[in-house]
């Protein structure tokens, strides 16, 4: 690892570290294409099948990288997390196969799925009201103090940025096992922790690749972000069926490496974001949730100028909610 | 190859030959894995997810081994087979890979993604009335006659059983990487095709492992064939939203294969193979259509007594469309 100015710390040599780590642990996700798809998008189109992961997001591997460098003492008291669900399931998972435990402050309207995912790994759940902006940071650090847990950050903390970025790594040699160099490598952002580590990956290997988030309207924060050159806040009072997105900034550490990294941001209606998880049912037969399927949307609605040269999308999550699956693949959304 | 008294030619070095011919065009899909279908099964299951693959079956794999071995002036004129669907996509886009043209005779009901998933690949698309059984055959039979067109059989052809049989020998490899020696081995079954090949490759490497076919109810012929030593139909009057296993009995062909690598079929209802299909959707967020729900259906409902010990399930295809699938999601069915 290498620091900067900027405080930077995370690597391509941090990132193959990483991937050490997570080597026979997390899948391999493979990178998926079809002729159909590629019409849709005017361009070929290689999707990074990440609800595939273990726990069906790419959270597992930032939450595994971080919780596997704990020492013995950090590892015997256990650790804690707040999430919407994703980072939930991942610390969950990489807890107990870490032979760890873990709390995870998750808010009363996360998806059931997500719940039950993250119950289904054995963690204690504590539940709080998403309407109260504050309440699950004081609410985690609060218990992480009186039960002496160890926090494990969704996303400003450079073990989960490294973690992540072996997501980069990988379809950059998956991409390249099938001819293509990517001109375009999208993800999907919240609090900017995947595209910390995708663009540190790929900016590596491929200097001349274009890096782009994909949000939901109202939660554009890093696109305006990236715009303005510092971080922005989400507007008041949006709302979203990307539930995963919801973060309301770019963390600090990770908008250090998007600002450096990332050229823009591209903002996609709910209803962009339904279409994109369809035509991905259709054409690849992989359930991605909604927050998940932005950076496809991106590219389906033609909000990338794509110019016909090739791109990968990442779909990073699949954990939605069987009844809003139903309704979307039924057009109601 | 190699022949015996049952006329059967297809072993695993014909399997191997298919593999060589498919490699860099089908896709390797991945044997997905999850701690809560585990706990569902009761026993280690591995889900090998062939909705992944280029036309969302296992179907393109028989295909393609099959019209590459065609001479230049059978490629000149053309193919033509009769399918309900995935079949059907497998010629279609086998035969526009390899610079031939399809005609593909299909059911008027068929599932619309299936229609629009064929007419996609550019084959020309001649309807039937499937309540008329004989009609498809007599259709085919006179195209094919009148226009020169090479008939494409959907299981009985060593070129399609040895392309199917791909996928076993696939499995096996990714089994052992993980570490896991199945003692099952279930796939779907409607023609016998997919078994055959698949049999065929894991008896080969594995003569210990116990193969198990997996039919919806009121289509039992293989489970009933079995049990009898002799090929029996399907049962009059039957029906099941399995939409691909709806073969009116094994093949000549298949059941020499089934016979005797086979040890028994397993039957499930329509509502098991729901069930299957939302523990999939959950667990592994994969898109698998009603037949080929029916193996992994066969493990989580119970059907197949796997004393604990590990069992690797094919999901052999992911073409529902979306308003079945979001009835069944929601529980309809």
């Amino acid at each position: 690892m290498t620091t900067d100015d900027d405080g930077i710390i995370v690597d391509l040599a941090a990132i193959e570290a990483a991937a050490e780590r997570l080597q026979g642990i997390a899948r391999q996700t493979p990178l998926l294409e079809s002729a159909a798809l590629n019409e849709l998008a005017g361009t070929r189109l290689l999707v990074k099948a990440e609800p595939l992961q273990l726990t069906g997001s790419f959270k597992f591997r930032g939450a595994y990288n971080c919780i596997s460098q704990l020492d013995d003492d950090q590892r015997k008291r256990g650790v804690i997390a707040f999430s919407s669900g994703n980072h939930a399931q991942g610390v969950a998972a990489a807890a107990r196969l870490l032979g760890t435990s873990a709390v995870i402050v998750m808010p009363d309207d996360a998806p059931a799925v997500k719940l039950a995912g993250t119950r289904a790994w054995g963690a204690e759940i504590i539940g709080y009201d998403r309407s109260d902006h504050d309440a699950r940071e004081t609410i985690a650090a609060e218990v992480s103090e009186a039960r002496g847990l160890t926090m494990i950050r969704p996303f400003d903390d450079p073990r989960i940025i490294a973690g992540q970025g072996t997501l980069g790594r990988e379809l950059m040699a998956q991409a390249e096992a099938v001819g293509v160099a990517p001109d375009f490598v999208l993800t999907p952002a919240g609090g900017g922790g995947l595209m910390s580590g995708v663009a540190t990956a790929v900016k590596a290997l491929a200097p001349d690749c274009t890096l782009v988030t994909a949000e939901p309207e109202g939660f554009d924060d890093t696109a305006r972000s990236l715009a303005a050159g510092e971080r922005q806040a989400v507007r008041e009072g949006a709302e979203s069926m990307c539930d995963a997105l919801l973060a309301p900034q770019p963390g600090l550490l990770t908008f250090g490496y998007l600002r450096r990294l990332v050229s823009f941001g591209t903002v996609v209606s709910d209803g962009e974001a339904a279409d994109a998880m369809r035509a991905v049912f259709q054409h690849l037969k992989l359930v991605v949730e909604p927050g998940g399927a932005t950076a496809i949307a991106a590219v389906l609605s033609g909000k990338l100028d794509h110019g016909g040269k090739p791109v990968v999308a990442v779909a990073s999550g699949g954990n939605v909610d069987p009844g809003l699956f139903a309704r979307i693949l039924n057009g109601e959304i």
